[in-house]
């Protein structure tokens, strides 16, 4: 299932996933293996913007972080994953009970990945693509990444 | 100072600004006039990714936020508005004590609006441009929106 | 085949297809139905850049153009159909013999369609994955665009 | 006014900019130099879409050009500019004589580096802001760059 990812690597990954803004936001990961990454949110009134639907913002960190994590799952462990751009299309209210994320690596170059991420609006089992996203982010050494930034 | 719009439609816009998700991440609204709004967030721990700098879904919950508002402070109180897509691109890792997000409407067409939002990383007093967004929102009439979506 | 379109808005819209900037940049169309289209270029010096691969803007191009025609194919005759915006991630350099674009709406609005698009770089038969778009367009009535403009 | 961009330099970088593509849409650059590039264009129908408008792949064209030589003004000569991607708003429909196109570099990095373009349309002297767009770009080293690609 990994494709030439290690359960090791894959727990370890799944811990860093969840801290920091993710964790105030309350994603979390469902599925790290070789160029692929999903991730949910149960969606609460934390979430929404001023007319009920869940906000634009909580979407494109879904998408950016999910997209991330798959790039994550390609690198080898000395590598930590940056998000140089994204862009985001909404294509309808989000009003369900829950969101997945779904993303994957589409292009892996040697310093540059590419991901395509879309975030579906569940409810009672159905889902409809709420957001799909285009996000690319570079492959960084670790010792070039210097301590506080 | 307001170019057009009425201090009692700039306080219900303020107060609207700072609910949900918005609540949730702690950016307060600083300016809000004709075509313009102004953002800002204490960072803490609760912004960060897993490399400690703040998380891109930080930066672009305000980019489109913000260019929400300042979309808002050019439409009547008959309208709202909602983010079609937006695209951000993180030109360095934000490490400060604080941030701020400068928007500006670039196009005031009848349906749609297109803003311009910079996301600057504040240190002690100085600034440096961490992100820079384009956003293309749509003002749609407030009997459109149906209840819960 | 044709998903609700008819054959006649069909060579209509093919005919339509080819001209102006298009017939410069040599891009034939290929497939128009429901919601898709798809279209090809044969590469020739006319379409380098600086270091020999096919121009960014070659790419771009066809995927606004195809991702329109995408969208020409779900509304009526009485709607015209502009790009507000578009995003596009150049995978690798382009190289091949042709181009093939393929595109299709993947959100079907009152006013507002998005579109995906696809350019891969063909050699031999053989086919890669060369750019990919999200393109954000929207359909105005005819009456409503102004005689040039 | 070179800002550390010699002449001999520029002039290569003149000759290069107009070549394949770009000598096809009829672009000419009018300015370069360090971290600025500005392009013009005389509007004819080889430049229209089927509604009389410029098309959007033309103003793609010159803000993806403009902004790579843009970004050919800060590196030296043994780098190479590609494109990986870029986003384009197209804020009203270009009807004028002229398109002049004006790229500056926002963030110069190692490698990865990203310029703001915008397009304006041109008649009679005056001007309007047609399009906006942000665009990523990389630097690689010649050698790097493989005979055809």
């Amino acid at each position: 299932m990994e494709k030439g990812i290690g359960k090791e690597r894959i727990h370890r990954l799944e811990k860093e996933f969840l801290q920091g803004f993710v964790k105030t936001c309350g994603i979390n990961v469902d599925l790290l293996e070789g160029g692929r990454a999903e991730s949910s949110l149960e969606i609460s009134k934390a979430h929404s913007q001023q007319d009920g639907f869940v906000h634009a913002g909580v979407m494109a960190t879904m998408a950016d972080h999910t997209a991330g994590y798959a790039a994550f799952s390609v690198v080898t462990d000395d590598f930590r994953i940056l998000t140089l751009e994204f862009k985001i299309n909404f294509l309808r209210p989000a009003t369900g009970d829950r969101l997945v994320c779904r993303s994957r690596v589409i292009k892996r170059g040697k310093k540059v990945l590419v991901a395509d991420s879309e975030v579906y609006d569940q409810r009672e089992g159905n889902e409809k693509l709420a957001a799909k996203a285009l996000v690319t982010l570079v492959a960084v050494p670790e010792q070039e990444l210097l301590p506080g930034g």
